[in-house]
This record gives C-alpha cells, sequence and structure tokens, in this order.
C-alpha cells in the first residue's frame, strides 16, 4: 500500500487519498493574551501545512487541577477568542473533563489557566478535545463527493490500520487538503508521517 | 444506541456485541523477577474479568532512556517470562521504539529496566505496545461466526465511533468475552465502562 505522496501524483493524490497529520495540543490566543503572556505579539517560527497558520516561537504552559502542561505550542495568527486543544490523555494529567469539539465551537466549555513568561492569564472558556476533521481544496472535495459540513468515514493506511466514523469535512479555498488527529487517534492507528487516508462511502 | 449491558440480555449481548475494556499499561512477571523487584510473590488485588487473572497489590517503575512510568500495575499471576505492556504515547515519554504485538509475542522486542520497593530487574526483552484483540469464549466465538487467529473489525459503538481493522480474535474456555483497547485507543473512541463493540463481517 502506498504510504507516501512522494510516490503518487498529485492528480491521483487529489481524487483517492487524503495525507494525515497528527496535531500535537496547542493553543490559539487573542492579541490580548498573548500580551498578558509573553510581553508581546506572537512571533512565527514556521509555517503549518494549512495556508497562513504557523508555529510561533512562544510556548505556554497549561495548568490544570491535577497536573499541568509544560512547553504546549501557540499556534498564530491570534484569533477573535483564545482556545486551547488537548487530548483525552491531556485531560486525565490535567485532572478535567472536556468534550469533544471542531475549533472554534466553543460554548459552554470550561476554562482553564495558561502561564506564559511574563504573566499568566485565566480563560473563561475554550478548553476542548479536536473533533477528528478534513481539511478540503473545494477541488479535492468535489472530486472525493464530499462537501463542507458532511460526517464521513475516514480508513487510515497505517501501521495499526482502522476507520474514524463520524469525521467532520471542512472546505475551504484557504485551506490545503489534510485530515488532523490528535495524538490519542495517532497513537491509536499508528501514525507515521506521510501516511495516507482515504474516505470511505457508505 | 444501547451501551450497557445492564440492557440487554446475557443472550443478546453474546450474539450481537462484545463489550469493550480499556487495558491501562501492565507488567507481568515471572516468581523470579517478583522476588527480585519485591521480595515476596505477588499478592492478589482484586479479580479482573477474564477468569483466573488478577490486579496485584505490588506497583512497578518502569524506566527508560528518556523518562519513568511510576506505580504501573502488575497483573498476576506469575508467567513463564516477564512482559511489560504499554502505549504507544508512553513509549514516547519512556523514549523508547516499540512494536505492536500479541501478549506473548515477545521475540525480538527491547528489553527495560524494572523498579520494585525492594530490588531492580533488567529485562532482556519483553516491552512491548499491546495488539488489539477480543478474547472469546467458544459459545460467543460460534455464536458471532469467527474463530480463533481471525482478523475483523471492531466496530466501537462509542462516543468517537470507529472501527478498528486487524483486530486478533482468541478463543478459549478459559476467556470471558471481551474486547481489549490500550488507553491509546480508548481515547481514540471516547470509550467509557459498558461501551460496547460489534464485530463487522465482510
Amino acid at each position: 500500500m502506498a504510504n507516501s505522496i512522494d510516490s503518487l501524483s498529485g492528480a491521483i493524490m487529489e481524487r483517492l487519498f487524503v495525507e494525515l497529520e497528527a496535531s500535537a495540543r496547542h493553543v490559539h490566543l487573542t492579541e490580548a493574551d498573548a500580551l498578558a503572556l509573553f510581553g508581546h505579539k506572537l512571533t512565527r517560527k514556521r509555517d503549518l501545512s494549512q495556508p497562513g497558520q504557523y508555529l510561533c516561537e512562544e510556548r505556554v504552559t497549561v495548568v490544570g487541577p491535577k497536573g499541568s502542561l509544560s512547553r504546549v505550542a501557540v499556534l498564530g495568527p491570534e484569533r477573535p477568542e483564545s482556545q486551547v486543544e488537548i487530548s483525552l490523555t491531556d485531560a486525565r494529567v490535567l485532572g478535567v473533563e472536556v468534550s469533544v469539539r471542531l475549533s472554534g465551537d466553543i460554548r459552554d466549555t470550561p476554562g482553564i489557566r495558561l502561564w506564559g513568561d511574563r504573566g499568566e492569564v485565566t480563560l473563561a472558556r475554550g478548553l476542548v478535545a479536536a473533533k477528528r476533521h478534513i481539511h478540503m481544496t473545494p477541488r479535492a472535495a468535489q472530486l472525493q463527493g464530499v462537501k463542507h459540513g458532511d460526517l464521513v468515514r475516514l480508513q487510515c493506511l497505517t501501521a495499526r490500520p482502522l476507520i474514524f466514523e463520524d469525521v467532520a469535512v471542512r472546505v475551504s479555498d484557504k485551506f490545503a487538503t489534510y485530515a488532523h488527529l490528535d495524538f490519542d487517534e495517532a497513537n491509536a492507528c499508528g501514525f507515521r508521517p506521510g501516511d495516507l487516508g482515504r474516505i470511505v462511502h457508505g
């Protein structure tokens, strides 16, 4: 089974496969929260696969009632509301209950404390476990017969193969086509960088 | 969707479903290794779902090159060879590479250090990530149309539904019928105690 996009032309990829990516725990911040935590705006370190998104030089500590997670990645650019995306394993370390949400859907989610190198912030809400999802370009979505908002099955062609159900499809001309798993999901399927998935119909 | 065996008769359960269980990281020990670590044989604390298997009062620390895991469960009774079963998340904490194996299949697996309250042991081999598997009674296997050694799909009727592929079926009259997931897999499917799975044919 092909497990690298290098061996497939872009056209075949776009029609049949979706490259998988594992998203480590991370934080999105408002400009005000970035200023409170670091004393300055976010600093770009390197670009991520989604156009315009980047990993920042800054890191935060996420502080729960039972434990904390240090050196957690901060993703830029700044957003209208701060949000912390962790795995269920992380939730156990922190000693908190989280629900599984799509990024941005933070109604009725718990708050959490963040420490930066210049200060701390207590978010009133925004702690979530990310719901697995597939970013797609409009062209890839059309070729693969899905549309924004669909819930599909994603078969992972990985070392520990499995099929995720209820995977949210998100389509935008601002996206690159990648499926995003958290680290629990990545470990459960034995993910390695370059691994591919396939949307299964029916 | 039913997610508790309480609401289903045993007969329907046996024909259609398999109860899921999450196995935390754990250690099996030889009598000699138990003596070296604790100064005495293993002490039963409580029985597990598989007949004859039990959680012990004793705990060990698993020590890797990069980090360690403290208070790891020891399962009895003693076995002919010691074995340490961890998740891929745990492997990252320890700083080791592990392969995914069925319990007992420890050829060519890495060794690992264990600390007990009376001494330490360095295993020459036996560190594995458990391959997901279904324990079945002969009767349940017959009713569900599978046999020992089959690899099947297991659909998890859980909060984050998914279908594990390549799940090993193990049949014995010494077993109770349960599917065993590690904590990465349990978190990936949003497992809660009492959740059910279903063997999917074809």
